[in-house]
């Protein structure tokens, strides 16, 4: 069972409720206000569409944007709820629109299905709802379906977002993780690592202090620009969880290529740096909210730089390396003590919880 | 992050991995695994397409349907997991796939997010992804992208489900909440609450034994042979959270009419209604996974019952009462006793985590 059709009464009206109760999730008056009160009220200005159970689109609307449809889910469970840089609202949000744009399709509309705690302040619920609304309002998405759940107290961490994606991808467009060649730039678009340290940080059972944000970001007009000018690019993924040294194993593993990248080109913040060598951890696998790594033919590395660096979300980016003939799969860093060591895929976890 | 491309050997590779642990959220090679072993190879059997990250279908192929893309997503947070009748898995798909056909739209394409609680044994996830995979592939149903996160014990109660569903409607398709008018007769398609009272005896918390099943199941094909033989239809919602009392509130509102309908002729098992004595719960607010409520002009009341009676998922429909010119938004029931009751939209929770 889904949101409801707005009513402009209903989309207005407030109703005190200070905590959310397992009633709220029951289908019934409760949930209904609940869900008119957080969510309808806050992603009806987001939105030029209503909320409805089943939201309906004309094809030939959405054939207008391109010939093919992309869709993508994903859900979110990041603690702390908030965080500097970012809330788990714009994480859901900026996360499903970054799914959507690293597979070139222009993204759309989005679904929000939650699953919150009884017990949970609605106070807390309804900036988690706003700030989703901010994301997607700044983002020209449009939030236009949705679902509540309840569950008693105990049975699920304050609240998980699952956030669902339609996108349109225009002709010629097509990026595949399997589509790299030898001789391809391995391109980023900025410093690396900073959502992981932040959350990290944020959870405060560490006594560091660092002035390090998330950079939690939608990237679908970064890579908008980057498609203009590096129409031959290849591949573009998001580095989130398992952060860049698994993205790189994973084109690596699918194009069948070696990747090797270089530490000195590869953009990391200095108290991200220092943050990693006290924890043990290693920067390369710390996830990312906002960066993208790109795979470009040779004879459109300039290219793409130049667009990237003319982005505001793409100011630090840097051609980290090369797709190479070497061990299929393989990729290798050449440190900056001028060894070269393989960087694996993660194995085991390094943070649980960091989207 | 979500699935990942298959590969043969990685859908045909079988990973010994007892208990889910934090790793298999990590975004690496424990996930990977994971994935492959539990969700890949359920899927890849009931898909013709492979899992991928970002599914992607030609806009031409799904204008064949129709001309109107529908878009629903709901969590399925249900307590215990297995039930007569049914599971979570099969829950999230027939769920989301009625979510579309009550819109009058072709299911085609399922997204799955899964969040897991650490701790939980991957024998039983396989068995919630078996079950999803058989539903899907009985309902023509694909399941074409995903996501798993796995949150620390206690986080989560094991595992909750969203599915997003895409479907197309075809032209000339127009149901709507509102478009019920006085005259219409009320339908329902079988024997109403055996999910609620299905879950609540499969709990154990009750010394009750009953042979309730839930009645779980995707209604689309019913559907579809309804609109044949009612093409004037005018709305279809399917009785879940809050039964068939709030469904008819929310008709009754949307539409501004009002709906009276006799209780001898509400179809209830002599279980559920013994059920319900014993625990003074009223069944009109219990839950159904395979119920819809229907509202048709007077002229089309007839085909509409002969075709739901013709479907095996229909063999219990009944002509319940009718819309009617009395207070908008009342809705009244005629008891066996001769009397009049108002029927309200259920306040307060009366069974949560049914779905």
């Amino acid at each position: 069972m889904n949101m409801h059709p707005i009513s402009p009464r209903r989309a207005l009206g407030r109703v005190f409720v200070p905590m959310v109760t397992l009633a709220h999730g029951g289908g019934g008056k409760a949930m209904k206000d609940l869900i008119d009160d957080v969510f309808i009220s806050a992603f009806a200005d987001a939105t030029p569409q209503v909320l409805e159970d089943q939201a309906r689109f004309d094809l030939a609307g959405l054939a207008a944007h391109g010939d093919r449809l992309a869709f993508t889910t994903d859900s979110f469970v990041v603690d702390p709820l908030f965080f500097p840089g970012g809330d788990i609202g714009k994480l859901a949000v900026c996360g499903t629109i970054n799914d959507l744009a690293v597979g070139g399709a222009k993204p759309l509309y989005l679904s929000c299905a939650v699953v919150i705690e009884e017990g949970m302040q609605v106070e807390l619920l309804r900036r988690i709802a706003q700030s989703m609304a901010h994301a997607a309002r700044e983002a020209g998405v449009s939030i236009v379906t949705g679902d509540t759940k309840v569950v008693q107290r105990g049975a699920c961490d304050k609240i998980f977002i699952t956030t669902t994606g339609i996108g349109v991808i225009a002709p010629g467009v097509d990026l595949g993780v399997d589509r790299v060649r030898p001789g391809d730039g391995i391109l980023v678009n900025g410093l690396l690592g900073d959502h992981g340290a932040a959350i990290l940080c944020a959870r405060g059972d560490l006594a560091l202090e660092t002035a390090i944000e998330s950079d939690c970001a939608a990237l679908h007009g970064l890579i908008a620009a980057l498609l203009r000018a590096a129409p031959g690019a290849r591949c573009i993924r998001d580095a989130t969880r398992g952060g860049l040294a698994t993205v790189l194993n994973e084109i690596a593993d699918a194009s069948g290529v070696s990747i090797e990248i270089e530490e000195a080109l590869t953009p990391l913040r200095e108290e991200v740096r220092g943050f990693c060598e006290i924890l043990g951890l290693d920067p390369l696998y710390l996830a990312n909210e906002g960066k993208i790594v790109i795979a470009v033919p040779r004879d459109e590395i300039a290219a793409a730089l130049a667009a990237l660096g003319a982005h505001p979300l793409g100011a630090g980016s840097a051609l980290i390396g090369y797709a190479g003939c070497g061990e299929p799969g393989r990729v290798t860093m050449q440190t900056v003590f001028g060894g070269r060591r393989i960087v694996d895929m993660l194995v085991g976890e390094q943070l649980p919880r960091i989207c």
